[in-house]
């Protein structure tokens, strides 16, 4: 102790990450500050910085403080750290006026926020926040000051030239590669599309991981905004940059719970397209059986929280509910769903879902922009992709971020271990959930391994004859390929029956 | 990999405790397995143990998984493990039933309780079950659950003889030191009275902390019993015993939080009474001003809460709301106030807020008991206490617990730093908040150092002259002592006015 007066300890690092502020005291020593953990202290070497307490009987010995990683890089080389106690910061509060419903300021909001992107706030703290969202949604105004705070924490892009086109879809359905069509078609026409998108967390392939089979993905603000203003358009890793970067602090603790408050949801998509600069968004809403939202009338309700946090925060929002009860396309995982976008933009062969769906959200965006009149837009994207201008793009894209513009759909490799999955009768494909179908991809591979996913040849409401291949399993290693068949054998993941049960029709409202 | 089918990593020891079993993967081994932090692995050695999985870039290289000490234990000295993908505990989706009003079984709870023991769970997993508890109450039935699951989770208590007595307060006085009183009282009427006590968290002193000053207090289940059978009663440590074990990680992550949702609190009460075998327990309910229960229309729904709950466990539950906007006689802080409840026992010297406490609650239990008839129990307390049976129990008490049976009050030692506040004013004390005078015995060292601590000199309501001294702080260390003071100069602690502005009288209900 110096002077009596304030307790100092000998530093012990340790080198682990844990993506807070957080030290760890013996038991005696956190006693005799008054501390328990949880509580905060407050560090002393040049400046101060506070930290999360933890407390241990034996690891840590008395007269030393255990110091994680993203502490030491605070302190330099401090062989000896003076602490005090110190208090709770402000948004814990915040955090009981959300549970509670009592009231809290926008400055309040901002300042949990941005204590959550400097790592002040444990777990705890967090999951409280984020349980309490889901349990009792934020009011608009209070999500508007959530999204507010989400874009001011983070970099922003500003564009000299507007508008700004930007997308999103809410995902849910496999094989949905239709940003490597959309991007293209937009920057085509002139527009600028400096389209961020997620690698997948419990899907197949996030449009991320699938440019990333083209070309780079991750980049800087200034470099996102410097390509984009050379050729109309990327499609970048949002991960990469420092754009609303309290979004991805966030899904750690969502992600565990399979929480995704729809309060949290809407301030997270248009965090990210608020920080980007846009001005006019398209989002895709797919909705039906096995996709997020299953509902029409949720899906609906999506929407307008959407457009309404749009208009707050001067961004126009369109949204456009689509069929999400089948995969985009037939292909789900990495090089296969690239090689079925290609090949569309290469020579408009492709199924229709894919083509359809893809012109129909361009058009919107054609129209918001300004590129086409109203009523004009999909004929327009569907002129720009089948003249090949999209094609051109897409590879001045390619080339901007890194890649080799020459690449062709065959160049693209697929894994070398297969299987298909044959019919056993005659009859109706009459269930295959989505949700198997990325099971499937996952189990063969995807999305860590590009070779790996699904190629399907019958989807639901298709007939099929006895022995005719219902899908084919790529893999890059045998022992993957195995778990796949074994999962699309089993489990009923495909059901085929002699007679069509219902029909099956797209609720589409594009 | 082995066999290419199951990933084999190193094992990386890292030897610190975090309340879970818990291991770290770099996020290349992750991805290839397929989990992201959060998700769980099961790990292969002789047998096989799950983790929850945290990842990290760096810090552990590729090809290593990095153990945490509570892995560590279960998996010998393996120098290697072979890792696959587990599924989340069930005890994930109770959790969200509860957030979401779903359905969930008896059996749920347990297995949640059960998880939460075994440290199956993450603090996000378990900060959302305390945010959703505390937000959608459980109802009666399912709060029966969770309390027989902390209970059936631990070691449990069975005596022969019966009925079993205990007490409990819900906090928030400062100087509640009552049980020193009560448990020689009952125990020298003939019942037993297993006292397990807990240790202040915010408070400046529990019941376990003040007894540890006479005789040691950690004792496990099979003493405590064997104890009480030879002399009556014991007043011990219940963090030392493996009684309801669940309660201690739920405070864990309620403490960072300030939260004590009401039906966690009622089963944390009961769980432990009902592991430790009582049949008759009394709650003393604490209200008024600066308590946890400020209005006595709260206090009355948490005593029918406890008395329902004690029913459908089979115990006989009787509350009493007593006044708690003022200390408990005029000492707190460890050594203080154990010469003052030791001056009780020894001579009937001392405060009459503190024997009318004490002999109100005993009498009770004497009656619930049978020691006693109905509306003889506070007389016959008296009796016992001013007869001083109650301190040849006590002696007998502190005797088998290990400590000095022959101590009397002036050989408790006293910090011998000491300050006094003195009145500025002639007039009364109209403020003297109980969360100041927990403040005031903290910065001088409560509870840690047992010598700290404040007297009282005049209480809210009383009469004060110019120069006559409010309170005195004692403490261990002069830099604790400053600190004290100032605390007690600041902030208006004390406020002495020149008229009486309310009559404040005790709303006791005893």
């Amino acid at each position: 102790m110096k002077n009596g007066e304030i307790m100092e300890l000998s530093v012990q690092l340790i080198n682990i990450k844990v993506g807070k502020h957080k030290v760890v005291l013996n038991n005696l020593d956190a006693k005799e500050l008054g501390v328990m953990a949880g509580d905060r202290v407050k560090l002393k070497d040049h400046g101060y910085i506070t930290a999360i307490v933890d407390t241990t009987d034996d690891i840590i010995p008395q007269g030393t403080i255990g110091v994680y990683h993203e502490i030491m890089e605070h302190i330099n080389d401090a062989h000896t750290l003076e602490i005090t106690p110190a208090t709770k910061p402000a948004s814990v509060s915040t955090i009981k006026h959300i549970m509670d419903g009592g009231k809290y300021t926008r400055e309040d909001m901002y300042d949990l926020v941005n204590d959550i992107v400097k790592e002040n706030l444990s777990d705890i703290e967090m999951t409280a926040f984020i349980t309490a969202s889901h349990m009792n949604c934020l009011p608009a105004e209070q999500t508007e000051w959530l999204t507010r705070a989400m874009i001011d924490t983070g970099e922003k892009l500003d564009f000299d030239t507007h508008p700004i086109m930007d997308k999103h879809s809410i995902g849910g359905v496999p094989g949905n590669k239709i940003s490597l069509l959309i991007v293209p078609i937009v920057a085509a026409a002139g527009l600028l599309i400096p389209k961020s998108s997620s690698r997948a967390i419990t899907g197949a392939g996030g449009t991320a991981d699938l440019m990333e089979i083209l070309a780079p993905v991750a980049f800087n603000a200034d470099e996102i905004k410097s390509m984009t203003e050379k050729v109309g358009g990327v499609i970048v890793w949002g991960g990469a940059t420092n754009i609303a970067p309290a979004d991805d602090k966030l899904i750690r603790v969502e992600y565990p719970l399979s929480l995704d408050p729809s309060c949290q949801l809407l301030a997270s998509i248009m965090a990210k397209k608020g920080a980007m600069g846009a001005d006019c968004v398209v989002i895709d809403i797919p909705t039906g059986s096995g996709t997020k939202i299953p509902d029409v009338e949720q899906g609906r309700a999506m929407a307008r929280g959407l457009i309404d946090l749009g208009a707050r925060l001067g961004m126009q929002v369109e949204c456009a509910m689509t069929y999400g009860a089948s995969p985009i396309g037939r292909t789900v995982g990495g090089g296969l769903e690239v090689v079925e976008a290609l090949k569309v933009l290469e020579s408009m062969e492709g199924p229709n879902s894919l083509i359809q769906k893809s012109v129909g959200l361009a058009g919107l965006m054609l129209e918001m922009g300004g590129a086409a009149s109203r009523g004009d837009g999909r004929d327009m994207a569907y002129e720009i992709l089948k003249s090949g201008k999209a094609l051109e793009k897409m590879r001045e894209i390619i080339e901007i971020q890194g890649g080799d513009p020459g690449i062709t759909s065959s160049d693209i490799s697929i894994g070398d271990k297969t299987a298909q999955i044959f019919a056993q009768s005659d009859g109706y494909i009459v269930e295959f959930h989505n949700k198997r179908i990325v099971e499937i991809a996952r189990l063969a591979g995807a999305p860590n391994d590009k070779g790996a996913g699904v190629l399907i040849h019958k989807k639901k409401g298709e007939t099929v004859k006895k022995d005719e291949p219902i899908l084919s399993i790529y893999s890059e290693k045998e022992w993957k390929l195995t778990n796949a068949i074994n999962s699309a054998k089993k489990d009923s993941a495909i059901i085929v029956e002699g007679m069509l049960l219902e029909t099956v029709r797209g609720q589409r409202e594009l």
